[in-house]
């Protein structure tokens, strides 16, 4: 078999077989395939596509190119999660402690993040102590003991795809719909749970801008994740506008502890509610929606999904102080209280633009090495739909240089639009496949 | 500027300016631009082309990336002749001399074949002593002592060229017209003619399948050569059937001296003399048509253009004996004529067969340093057009090895298309451009 065929082939619009993808994503691997190959392909793949048939081979080839997690000591039912990333995006934060609280083990594995902020894994390194470096066997004791862990994913889990990655980044082939499924699924399915929700962002803030390629890629993904014998699900949700108030690390942990405590916004509850209610539903532990939302609202009126946070960070050697005292997190030198400039109704708050300003603050990394400033952050005080008034509060920056802090400030204000009349709210839920 | 925004831009359609296309060719030659971008941008080019504007600037850029012969020692006018390949392809042997006879100076770079038989260098390598290796004041002062010289393209001519085809060689993107103008039309600058003839084969047996990519192909190398400021003609030709009699080495050169001395094939003849016409046209030695053929078969008839050979061979160290000594050639071991199986006419001789069962016997090379037998090959000893009866000898094989010889000869056999009706001729001349 030799790798121009499979290009020239791909280049024609045809489909690839079983035998020809394992020797594509086995290639890569080991290297009898060379990158300037690979990149080739994966531009064809762009103008011709790939059938549902080949993305479940490719992705099933990718689970197979490493280590596959064996998590049938935790039960029968194990749960994982999956955002596409998005704006202010703590839902994992909560959703964990949430329906572990309901009774579905949860066993997370995640990467770092690359973006404006951290990812899941660098927000709970904000809590200070807490580990996410486990060993294999101590991550699957700790979610038999505790119901839920979280870690950082260091198993050399699905190569195929982190070479895939690495080489799409730098070849303008990072938009593919079906390769973007084979990425995530495969991940997933490498990680071992048996049920899997997706969170597939759509909008200005995400990676997907609209609801046709969101549709297009959940569809893809149920599909690849059912034809591979996975309970799977994928909720599009809005990502117009930042997800709560708060944009960084440390700070959309403290929201994340207010929301357990019984302090949320409609947005950020709407989301994860509707992630949880899928997830009780596809593991059997509900039957239907209302006894989920029952379910889900008792464990966060009871204390019990807060108690399953706390239990989170003990497990994993964390200051569990954090939760009664917020000044345990680190600290921002400066406050900056920025007010709105004119009155009206908040119409839009351009998640972009936040993200852009928060990068600055030092937030997030742009490569895996860089260093994350957990204290900083945007925290919006006026949320879209909302009236403010001339000079009153609308944003507050937490910033430890000053360096440059108009640009950040000019940054976060241009995010805001601000008008007269109100406009009426946009659906948090576009759809829910699977 | 960076090189994943500009694979980005292509990949979405939009054309590239002058410094992005700078940026790229730089960037493949001096290595800032990884392969595996360049191969993604070439894949990005296939499905979305290159205007004119865009591949002119692509050629300019070839052509400044390495060395650009300066002729204008040896005249103002100075011809180069280019075929894009074709099997029993000879023509350059005859429309050197035949042109050349006709007072225009010819300064012929060439490069090393890679195919069924070699190249035109290669062929002239059959003849003892004869020497392509020139240094470039040598190949100028015989240019302008003898009227013509073909050298060995050593001379650091269009890098970028060399580096780009090699890629795209092994990444199922060479065909690509605009890639493909790109790649003759800047070698052909580079070496220095100022009058620039095409011969674009267009068949089976060709590169080039369909006469609407041949075209294609000629349109726009026109267009790019006029306006980087040479006159420059395609003639596109039919490559449908092997040309002449005589498909090797030695072979081929032999077939060549037939012709000058007056005993040649109409197809050969046609083609070589349309590219002569165009030549003396554009050069401005003929006026029109007409006077240009006047001057062909009076140079022809009269030796001259049999002498220009001689003394091309005389020139660069050839052994001019075999003009009048064909035993002074490499000589293959065996002699093998071969009938045919039934009697008809010969409708047609696929061109790939013969070729494969040429490259069989070790006329040509699969890779650059490979070893050519310039004694081996291929005599058809039968048209298209003529008819043969069972028992005649249909093709001759001169081989050295016998190892494969059965192989070679059910090739062979499998071109020959033999029917009870005839058919009429395909023309040989599709058309002319420019």
């Amino acid at each position: 078999m030799k790798i121009t065929d499979l290009i020239e082939k791909k280049k024609q619009g045809l489909a690839l077989n079983e035998e020809e993808i394992y020797f594509i994503v086995n290639g890569a691997v080991n290297g009898t395939i060379a990158d300037y190959q690979l990149s080739a392909f994966f531009m064809a793949v762009y103008f011709q596509g790939m059938t549902i048939e080949e993305t479940t081979i490719m992705t099933k080839a990718t689970v197979e190119s490493g280590t596959v997690l064996d998590l049938s000591k935790i039960g029968n039912v194990v749960a994982d999660k999956h955002s596409s990333g998005g704006v202010g995006d703590k839902i994992t934060l909560i959703y964990l402690p949430l329906v572990a609280a309901c009774g579905v083990p949860l066993a997370k594995l995640s990467g770092k993040g690359l973006g404006h902020t951290g990812g899941t894994i660098d927000k709970l390194n904000s809590i200070p102590g807490f580990n996410c470096k486990l060993e294999l066997d101590d991550f699957l004791e700790k979610v038999k003991k505790t119901g839920l862990a979280i870690a950082s994913q260091t198993h050399n889990l699905t190569p195929a795809d982190g070479k895939f990655y690495a080489l799409r980044d730098v070849t303008a082939t990072i938009d593919i719909i079906p390769l973007i499924a084979v990425s995530i699924v495969s991940k997933k399915i490498a990680s071992g749970a048996n049920c899997i929700i997706l969170d597939v962002k759509c909008g200005e803030g995400a990676f997907i801008k609209t609801l046709e390629d969101a549709k297009k890629l959940s569809q893809i993904m149920v599909e690849v994740g059912n034809r591979l014998g996975r309970k799977i699900c994928a909720v599009i949700t809005n990502m117009n506008e930042p997800l709560g108030h708060a944009v960084g690390n440390s700070v959309e942990v403290i929201e994340a502890i207010k929301f357990l405590k019984g302090d949320y916004q409609r947005d950020l509850k709407d989301v994860t509610f509707e992630l949880a209610i899928q997830t009780l539903i596809k593991t059997g532990k509900s039957e239907n929606r209302d006894s989920a939302v029952k379910l889900l609202d008792r464990v966060l009126e009871s204390g019990e999904a807060l108690q399953k946070f706390k239990d989170l960070i003990i497990s994993q050697s964390g200051d569990v102080s954090v939760i009664e005292d917020y000044s345990k997190f680190p600290q921002a030198k400066n406050i900056i209280e920025v007010k709105a400039e004119k009155s009206g109704y908040i119409n839009h708050i351009n998640p972009l633009e936040i993200a852009k300003a928060t990068k600055l603050l030092g937030a997030g990394r742009t490569f895996k090495d860089d260093k994350i400033d957990y204290a900083v952050g945007i925290y919006i005080n006026k949320k879209t739909g909302e009236f403010v008034n001339k000079g009153e509060i609308l944003f507050t920056v937490y910033a430890n240089s000053l360096e440059n802090i108009d640009e950040v400030k000019q940054k976060a204000q241009k995010a805001f639009v601000i008008e007269e009349n109100k406009i009426p709210l946009e659906p948090l839920i576009y759809d829910v496949i699977g």
